[in-house]
């Protein structure tokens, strides 16, 4: 008989998550019934949005119930199945949970092709992130030739594509992430125009140096002071979608908004929140679109690959939200 | 000779205006050059934005210089005329500035008939601040049948406008207003639906019992707590016009930002600053629907007029940012 590990929510964290928030119980891995595979899960993806998804407070998907699986995309190798679509041995990549086993009706998962891409990637820049970044820019900051984009965590599983798809589109793209090495292989590896060390003191002077001309895209990641520093150099009729606020994800208490609020009225900007899945209908081209600047290697795109199993979990989490990843962070089971 | 008397700015204000901000100028009233027509300004305009006209940082429209006449829109008669448009006699509402006698291309001034409105109303409702409520309702909220639009300071010269058409358009209106006074005029003679008195104390409660469908248009006039409390309760991809922040237009420190900032990225918001310039193309389609619904007796104004001529209008404007005012104010020359 097949065993399953399956990391449970135990309680909903106060601040940072702990690892007594999770348990990890052994039960035996369902077979798969009528319509159904199973998939043997080999990587975790760890999003910023999972802070919300254990949160008790109404967000945009219904929260991880106690004593439930933890919810996560994941991808791994179908191992039986039942399901017309889906054939042992198949790489997958879709909403798994993290635990060793899934059951899936083949709902938001998705066949992926090893062989053009490492397993992990397929739930990084070729997955939900690379989407992510593809619409929120696309969609709703909509750069223009020669307009300024700016994108906090750009380092990260998103930002780093948001740079990179606003160079292909011909704009100027500017980086914020935290320390030199960070943003040294932006500019250099990902080819941002220049990238700013949100850590070296000097925000907004550095964000004015670094785009003279001001800003007209703003992708927006973490909120905070660095949402306050880009709003006061927003050119008129900027855009601003609103894809995490990643700073506040872990406050005990209300968390201050931004002070410059009012740019938004005098500069006439749209600020737009989204998440990935309200552009559902679009996502096959994102997809085909996203393959194929990868594949003419104009989509540089990097893994920060945790071991530990499931116990590492909540450590992983966190280094998100301290800056501790360096790339798309994944757990490998 | 006609001599003119014109108020000048003569020192930025911090925090509330002061009446030694300005000095009233007496010098012979120019006479129209070629191209040129002269009003003899009856009505003037008082508009939350004028505080930021007369602040030193970045706004929409460049500052009023310092010893410079304040601007102003105001209504009144043409005097005398060397352009072929403008006939003397003829009535005109226009960026006409702050004094009795005002020197105008025609730029940003047109003919009104009083005989459809009285003059001050061309000024109000059926000038600027309706154009405003029209565009920032239905270009950027654009209401849907049965659902609920909310709008602050519901009383004055843009609110009321924005909870009629809302109505026209088959919406729920429900206003935010200061004072049972104000409160009962938005709903017995304005016709909105509700009407929460943000003065009682239970702003939270009240508005969750005015919309309880939740809240999908909220039309933004005034930032501060209102906003906050406005945030906890929109629904699903709903649209923020902003069109003023009055609550912090005297602040004299950095005013916090919406602690439910947070709101715009779980419920995929759309926050757009705009003013009325931004539709400029579209403005006679505007003021003909406009017209045409107040022939109708569809849409209901009212002006607050204030005598005290010139000298009185630092007190009169300050009406503005107290909630002192009850309808569209205007000061009379």
């Amino acid at each position: 008989m097949t065993v399953n590990h399956a990391l449970k929510l135990r309680s909903r964290p106060d601040g940072m998550v702990k690892r007594d928030d999770f348990e990890i119980v052994e039960e035996p891995a369902r077979e798969p019934g009528d319509g159904e595979f199973r998939v043997k899960v080999e990587y975790v993806s760890l999003d910023p949005a999972m802070r919300g998804w254990i949160a008790p407070g109404k967000s945009y998907v219904p929260p991880v119930e106690l004593g439930a699986t933890m919810r996560a995309f994941a991808a791994g190798i179908v191992d039986s199945s039942n399901h017309p679509g889906f054939r042992p041995g198949e790489a997958v990549a879709g909403m798994l949970g993290v635990q060793r086993y899934a059951i899936s009706k083949g709902e938001r998962c998705f066949k992926v092709d090893p062989s053009r891409a490492p397993l992990e990637r397929w739930i990084g820049g070729l997955g939900m992130p690379g989407q992510t970044a593809y619409f929120g820019l696309l969609e709703i900051g909509r750069p223009q030739p020669g307009e300024t984009v700016v994108v906090s965590a750009a380092s990260g599983a998103v930002g780093s594509l948001v740079g990179q798809i606003a160079k292909i589109k011909g704009s100027r793209a500017v980086g914020i992430a935290g320390g030199p090495e960070k943003c040294r292989y932006v500019v250099e590896e990902l080819g941002f125009d220049a990238c700013v060390d949100y850590k070296a003191g000097n925000l907004a002077a550095d964000l004015r140096a670094a785009c003279p001309d001001g800003i007209d895209v703003y992708f927006e990641n973490v909120g905070g002071e660095i949402l306050d520093a880009v709003l006061a150099q927003m050119n008129l009729f900027g855009r601003i979608p609103v894809c995490g606020l990643i700073s506040a994800y872990n406050a005990t208490a209300p968390v201050a908004g931004p002070t410059n609020f009012r740019s938004i009225l005098v500069n006439r900007l749209t600020v737009r929140g989204f998440i990935v899945f309200d552009f559902q209908e679009k996502i096959a081209d994102a997809n085909e679109q996203l393959g194929a600047w990868h594949a003419e290697g104009r989509l540089k795109m990097r893994e920060d690959v945790r071991e530990g199993g499931l116990e590492a979990f909540p450590d992983v989490l966190n280094l998100l939200y301290t800056g501790g990843n360096f790339g798309k962070l994944v757990l490998k089971l």
